[in-house]
């Protein structure tokens, strides 16, 4: 049969293909003080610019919205981003409903590419098989490994395509593709949603993929709103 | 008895302290392209910046989406607005629970403001009493209900002194202010949750006083997201 | 003039009349094992049935996924209530928002009735200023502050009817009710989001007439849901 | 190597498998009406009770509030159900979150059974590219597809096994599993958040396996809300 179908070069990625990029943000401590003094401040003569230092005072009453979990004034912010992620990755992220908006590549709409993640680092069941505890596998197992989900991918992307060769529509034919491909999309938060996102996924029992993201959110945090992001480290990553 | 709380002059406020002011906003119709055009184009090769003009595919692009009501591309931005409005108007305001974060002035923890809405234009029950139809009250008859309404509300704020004077929580003290005592509130939504609200409260049944503050986040809207407002205002107000 | 308005007789309620009656639930401690069993137990041989006794296990894994914050699981049910309360209660009610929904009466479309709340205790300001702390007023000066809120409702009252009586639309008559007004919604939610209302509206620190209604509807909990009830309360009401 | 995990029958499962069970419902008509009328009517004298026949004046206030785009009386229910489906379907159901609560299983917490959708109905594209159009294969290209499709997802549980084999933790191993991967969730909703999902999921633009998820759900509708399901057909799908 003559392909119809362009066959694509697989594409195999590890850890550092997971990215979260900053796309836009609308997000200052200064807001978070704003918000939270309105209630006290009935002329809002205590405004500050968000181009302003915090004084320590801003400072305290970010700390202490955080440690009574006050949280709405933590609402008025939002940040952007682009996500590359694994599908398995994906499926947990968009489980955080309230606060959180997507927008992902479509395998209704598009072909989908052939571009798969492989772990560097393999993980292993540990002893205690209660926990969320394991060991990472040492060559050459970890090879071994990663020749086999590496493997496993290739022809699941063969088996798609030759689906889509045979005229499936692409809808079912990624119906083989498997939850280690790499898809992509906007993810948009507020300071408040983020901060619940990282208090159940920078734990050390959350899964490492989504870890990544994490992380990378958390610098964005980080970057923008240094003082509640102080504060939400010292609370133990307890989000308001 | 000694008085401790220091009396303050009452203000009586129209139609034209209604005010709803745009204090950041991170909002653009190019953004709206790009998180729908992710589902299709894995790449992002034609993700677009945000000072593009839009092309008339993107401007179409937009038009689909509304109509077709595909809602999330629109929830990647936001608006921060600081409004003021009487009591009355807050609480139809505060009814819009998704994708909306409030911070107002809080009776319980300062003294509230000696300001009070006394309608310019004074809404009169019409002959039609099924429907929300009303005819606005001529000189004399408009200035008795404003007079009315004016000394009704100075009343209930010198009886909300007295109580403070006595010792009273002013939490328990603003038990006796009206609800056309004005407020002040810090307001945060996307272009997906405000064209909700728009929605509802644009709309010629809607309250007059809500209506105003819609109008003024309706030309933020119209400002920043301007195709995103043709399409929306081409459809009705149905929003998406 | 003629009267036109039927004038009515003024009520005052005190605390015994801000009720939260459960209307309707679908709720049991079982489903949440069901739905956290779901995740672990793939062919769901562990299910239990709404009117099985818990064993220990079921117990264990219900503070097991209060004590992470895993909250989901207690999402997969409703109460609902019918809710009598002043105005001013209904304002911090209403801030509520995600898992909440509320319908209540309306000052638009019906004449609001002349009951007003007028607190048994009267909460007055302590010496310690900054905290959330007060002594209740003793008689003379407890009935010398209650007659004063009567009086000032007694007469917003009047004024309200007087507008009607002019011609002039509820909408804008009720302008000049008090705070104090009472009103009456129905109220549904899910254990988790009732969990996060409770943890915020039974601390000692909430206002005293949002508390009332937090304990109606914890006690709600304790009978529907005992073991998440002892859960909850074991956290010190921290909401999963 | 010696076999540690046990090996399972691969399972091909057809449309007949995609399933969606009422597990409990907290649902009426009447509950709409009460919600509805609660504005209207501050004494709740026209209160009624679930088991009553709804009158004509009931159902034409149900009508209203559907067309008027009132959609908070339908919020005061609530629906629990257990779906079966494949993993492509569960990516488009969770990424409806406001009103909506799932619990799902883990491939982190148990070893995924080897169950697979295989369609009885292979959608090929039409000529017509551009829109959401497709024939149905014939044998003996049907017969073909779905070989393939069931090969592909047998492979890949062998593959997933023999990792398991290895030691790697599930969560890895996992990765090889495709998206046509049958798996199990409760889903909680209201009718608001139900209808809003049937707008969108009952289309004929929508994938044809998460249309039969919704039909599941719309007859449950039907039998629990009759009136709220007509005037929801009526309007042409339209979520209030």
């Amino acid at each position: 049969m003559a392909r119809l179908v362009e066959s694509e070069q697989v594409e195999f990625v590890d850890e550092s293909a997971i990215t979260c990029d900053l796309v836009q943000a609308m997000a200052s401590d200064a807001m978070v003080v704003n918000a939270a003094r309105v209630s006290h401040d009935r002329d809002l003569g205590n405004f500050i610019s968000s181009d302003e230092e915090l004084t320590d005072k801003d400072r305290r009453l970010i700390g202490f919205l955080m440690e009574n979990r006050h949280g709405t004034p933590f609402e008025h912010n939002a940040f952007t981003f682009l996500v590359s992620a694994p599908i398995a990755v994906v499926r947990e992220h968009h489980r955080h409903r309230i606060g959180h908006a997507y927008n992902e590549v479509s395998g209704r709409y598009t072909k989908l590419a052939p571009r798969f993640f492989v772990p560097g680092l393999v993980r292993m069941d540990s002893a205690d098989k209660n926990k969320y505890a394991f060991t990472y596998a040492s060559d050459p197992l970890a090879d071994e490994v990663r020749d086999h989900l590496a493997t496993a991918c290739a022809n699941a992307y063969q088996d798609y395509e030759r689906l889509l060769d045979l005229g499936v529509k692409r809808e079912v034919a990624r119906g083989v593709l498997p939850v280690y491909t790499m898809t992509r999309y906007y993810w948009t938060c507020n300071a408040r949603s983020l901060m619940h996102f990282l208090s159940l996924r920078l734990q050390q029992d959350a899964m490492e993929e989504i870890r990544i993201v994490a992380r990378h959110a958390y610098s964005a945090l980080r970057d923008l709103m240094p003082t509640t992001y102080l504060a939400f480290s010292a609370s133990g990553w307890t989000a308001p």
